[in-house]
């Protein structure tokens, strides 16, 4: 079906209006101080023009559709919405160590609503300046369906040392970022799973709705770290990844698993399986040489974000993928619990 | 809303199956041929990483959204909606004059259907792999709304030579590919807005299924062309684009423009409206200087792919972005008409 040739004018001068702040004009005469990273041109062509990243460098790309119902409650507060859709996208850039350059966005919209626009702009807006990361395109339509937004990110890294999952080494320290588990401590909450004093839940919301990309940690770990992953399925789920494209295994202390001080209050049950397998907290899981912990420990002094040694990567044996779990007394944790916290069913969702 | 971690496990296998054919292996430590063009990481890591264009080019980047019921009809054929669904994307390459290079995918399924998947993964494998374009990442997601596709194209173009909209001179030539308005006659046929023969119908059909992105043609017009544009809402609101970037206006005769022999034997209202009017045929509308005729003829002999002067860029005069429309005696068209087919409303839709 050909494109639908009666959207009233006004509707396109509406997105025109709250997506085109970062409207490019066409700098290709131009050289900027920096003399590398240029927009040639932006939204209002066929394509956007980019230029080639630093020299030695490439792009890195990544794309994610959040979909309402499903990655999102109805009704989100359409500014921390729009945070998050850049969020997510900019947090896989920070687990491949890119810096951040440039985005398109895609967006499917069940009615047109100026004020709901004017709110996920800003939020969109507010995280991309932060990172001098620009809209350099975009497509929007109208949907029967439920709100649809589509994100592609580019970053600019070095090949070499890009972290990738599959760059694991045997016998590196397996790290992750500030905490984890916060945001499934607050869905639990929102779907009536466990009750939580308010104040708690909203600390923990906050930490599901406005995750906070971890940029400046990817790319100062490019000279440091090996592999990483930003944990969106779930610290396990995703370690599992690094595992698999290294083609190796681990073992995880999980009771040194960093934890806010709400979830470390909680019964051990609920702090495991939050902090083991709750998505959606941004955080990044890396691992790195052991050679390199003074290094990191100063990282996180600088960056002001703890960084904790949770365990260490193994090299195959009997395959490879395998994590080996481990409590507070570094004992194997008991097969049974060890394949419910390993298993990517989430039982919260069936208790 | 966290990620939805309740997929059952054979989800992501199904996606894996399907969409990982052109998954591309590290290729950091090797050389191609070409030298210039290489995918370091395709799907499977957190971004694709995708090293720069050839020295001295910039990537081309286009997006484009495709909703069930809104771009496309319900039960569309799957192949040719893959296909399609890529060729709109490519076809913004084109009118850039830009060399596919590669594409992200994003699905957001109403239901997981294995047939179905097979055939669009084989509708976009088969138009990608004539271009040498390569499925470098993506997102999958189920929605409960309609079937919706996002594609993030890339292409490599000359800054210099990249046909931007803006770069339409006075006095240019204005020229289309091949035949447009046969989208809009199928079109106008399911909508039930005229009857037509059952063949005439479905050699239109045809048209607007499976559009044909001019890629040869762009970049052949790098060297002879100023501006172009791709039709996909309309010939005059397309070329309006031009003339507004460009800051300039034209007059167009309208009975020149090529059509097919179906459409060239309907009326004349019916031929100037869906020629006019029509979208999603995915032509390229161009300009170029007058001394270039003899090479446009050249390229359209050798493409095997007519080629037609149709108008002429006018300089600026009370304003621009305006458009005289001339009958075959090269006559001004009256007021009335001319604003009916200038009008981006389509008074089809309304009969």
């Amino acid at each position: 079906m050909p494109t639908d040739t009666a959207n009233s004018p006004g509707e396109f001068d509406l997105i025109e209006r709250y997506f085109s702040r970062h409207k490019t004009t066409d700098l290709s005469e131009q050289n900027t101080a920096e003399g590398s990273i240029n927009f040639l041109l932006g939204v209002g062509d066929d394509c956007a023009l980019l230029s080639p990243p630093m020299l030695g460098d490439v792009l890195a790309i990544t794309t994610d559709m959040l979909v309402e119902s499903k990655h999102f409650f109805p009704n989100t507060n359409p500014e921390k919405l729009g945070h998050k859709s850049l969020a997510v996208n900019l947090s896989d850039l920070a687990a491949m160590g890119a810096k951040p350059i440039a985005f398109t966005l895609g967006l499917a919209l069940p009615k047109l609503d100026e004020t709901w626009l004017h709110s996920f702009a800003n939020g969109i807006y507010a995280l991309a300046d932060s990172f001098n990361c620009k809209l350099i395109g975009g497509d929007t339509t109208s949907t029967a369906g439920p709100l649809t937004i589509s994100i592609t990110a580019f970053g600019d890294v070095n090949p070499r040392q890009a972290l990738k999952r599959s760059n694991a080494i045997a016998n590196d320290d397996i790290w992750v970022s500030n905490v984890v588990g916060d945001a499934r401590l607050a869905l639990g909450y929102l779907r009536g799973e466990w009750s939580l004093q308010e104040d708690v839940f909203k600390r923990a919301q906050l930490r599901m709705d406005k995750p906070e990309p971890r940029i400046k940690l990817g790319m100062a770990l490019l000279e440091i770290a090996n592999a990483a992953i930003d944990v969106s399925d779930g610290l396990l789920g995703d370690l599992r990844h690094i595992l698999r494209a290294s083609k190796l295994n681990a073992q995880v202390f999980i009771d040194e698993i960093p934890v806010s001080k709400e979830l470390g209050n909680s019964s051990v049950e609920l702090r495991r399986l939050c902090s083991l397998k709750g998505g959606d907290d941004y955080e990044i899981c890396f691992t790195a040489p052991e050679f390199n912990r003074d290094a990191i420990a100063e990282l996180s002094q600088s960056l002001g974000l703890p960084l904790t040694r949770i365990g260490k990567v193994l090299p195959a044996e009997n395959g490879f993928g395998h994590i080996q779990l481990l409590d507070k007394d570094h004992q194997v944790l008991d097969p049974e619990l060890t394949n419910r916290y390993l298993s990517s069913f989430d039982h919260f969702k069936n208790n």
